[in-house]
């Protein structure tokens, strides 16, 4: 949800290091969250996530809205580790002291930091522009971290829950997609309060190759799994899962598909687990309640290619053309 | 460096928990840093410092001194809790992508880290208003971390290096002070590129009963280890270490000490010795070729209160007026 691809490359080349960094940093800069070595049974996960007014959400937006989706973006980060959420550092700017403001967006935060037992440890607060800074840590068994570069050719491509929902409640807030009143609340819920896969991604220790969350959108984030791995995909769109309100709000299976897979805010998880390990996540998904869809498989061919019913696809945010239904 | 005392207790009103934390959260907000036991034989510091634009810097300031500076005030509330630096965070918030300014910046940021050792692991690059966040992460030894609220009385107050430098390169900046041209990079070098007191900070794990660093001033800080602690002070003024450029800048004695007193961005640490280990402390200093001066004693009774030569003073920033010299 940050800087284009072009600019992030820019960025990565003044911070990041080739030659060996400290011993203990299994896995730096580059991936949902670091890996660090507590020279014990346990790894540390630590990911940082900042939210700016005017760009990462309208400052008029509820303020218990904005503290659950701070905690969210840095809880869904860990999930995509497969870590235990556990501590939180806060840094915020604020232009000025509003209590009400403080008393709302503080609820929201630690509402959802106390569901999954995470304590907020400390901080900053400055005077400025409105910004919003996370350092989210989690803890995993030693070395069983979920990376984003360990999917193989085979394996099958999952997401969590459903695609598309956040960003069509985006669009019905400028006023671009028309949604039924009986669904409103459904996807406002779902672009404000979206839910952290936290138990999933720690169930998937094992058994997902590779995972991120998707916050950019499917399109944009499973091409980071694709690099890092050095692997390409196919993707079957038409198994694109969708929520029935996305359905009777988009009819049209061309268009919705283009949404779905340029979304972001979902906040669902992208993974990939090979052919013998389907039955480990199918258990896993009854248990945990948690539904999961089987969307493409991994590729040894580089680059990301989107089929319909196993015709190639040229697909963008607002749909494919090769229906003949050009609307 | 931050917000005022009455506001910083409003924040901490809506974000502390009197309740129960998580059980391996050892010291939580309120401190440099929190504590967190990692089950084994180190506990974790982290530690959060933010620096806005306009507000902690200006913004034409030398990226390289940005990026020093914001390392150095990450790295000295580590050295204040005694821990070893390992891994830090970076949240960085960019009006613009500047390549020039950038590579200055990641310089003088990595430079630093390099120095101490200290990776950096991840963050978050995002578009706004320019705002700078560390999340700065250290080990210590179990149970060793050194925390504001141990000081005894009797314990004897301690300052490293020498106070008020920085403070004097910011009034010379804003044309309030005149600078002998000899001193000029020196006391620039102070303010803009601060000297963690990385090594200090450990070799006090075990012999300082309480530490803090000076960013606000020796004032307002020494105050938060009497707040913790539940005591008070005497501070013997006319010890206040100064440097010789300090001392030839400022002639007049009750000015320089009201400076030094109320000046922060020193970025030394202040921290309490009991009587039995002043020897250890005068080893520790020696072999670290450290200086660090005795400049009062921790009481029972409450409240800070400063002594000229014995003889009760009312100090304010602009220094004290007893000696009938009132210019």
């Amino acid at each position: 949800m940050h800087l284009a691809a072009r600019e992030f490359d820019l960025i990565a080349k003044y911070f990041r290091r080739d030659k060996a960094s400290r011993r203990d940093v299994k896995l730096g800069i580059g991936d949902d969250g670091a890996v660090l070595s507590l020279s014990g049974e346990v790894d540390l996960v630590v990911t940082t996530d900042t939210m700016v007014a005017g760009v990462h959400f309208d400052q008029r937006l509820s303020p218990k809205a904005i503290g659950h989706k701070l905690i969210a973006v840095n809880l869904s980060d860990l999930a995509a580790m497969g870590a235990e959420p556990t501590w939180l550092s806060l840094a915020i700017t604020l232009p000025d002291i509003n209590e009400d403001w403080l008393a709302e967006f503080s609820a929201g935060l630690l509402t959802l930091a106390d569901y999954y037992h995470c304590s907020l440890i400390g901080g900053d607060v400055t005077r400025g522009p409105l910004t919003l800074t996370v350092t989210a840590h989690g803890l995993v068994p030693e070395g069983r971290a979920i990376q984003r570069g360990g999917a193989q050719p085979g394996d099958r491509i999952y997401v969590s829950g459903t695609l598309g929902d956040a960003r069509a409640a985006l669009e019905s807030e400028r006023g671009a997609l028309e949604i039924d009143k009986k669904h409103l609340e459904y996807f406002t819920e779902r672009l404000h309060f979206p839910s952290p896969r936290v138990g999933l991604g720690q169930a998937l220790r094992g058994v997902a190759t590779s995972a991120i969350d998707l916050s950019d959108g499917l399109d944009s984030d499973l091409r980071h799994i694709l690099a890092a791995s050095k692997m390409g995909a196919k993707i079957f769109t038409e198994q694109l899962p969708a929520s029935n309100a996305l359905r009777e709000t988009m009819p049209k299976e061309h268009k919705r598909i283009g949404l779905q897979a340029f979304a972001g805010d979902d906040y669902e998880l992208c993974f990939t687990v090979s052919e013998g390990r389907r039955g480990s996540l199918e258990t896993i998904s009854k248990q945990l309640g948690v539904p999961v869809t089987c969307i493409g498989v991994i590729t040894k061919d580089p680059g990301l290619h989107y089929l319909y019913k196993d015709e190639p696809l040229q697909l963008t945010s607002d749909g494919f053309s090769h229906f003949g239904d050009t609307e």
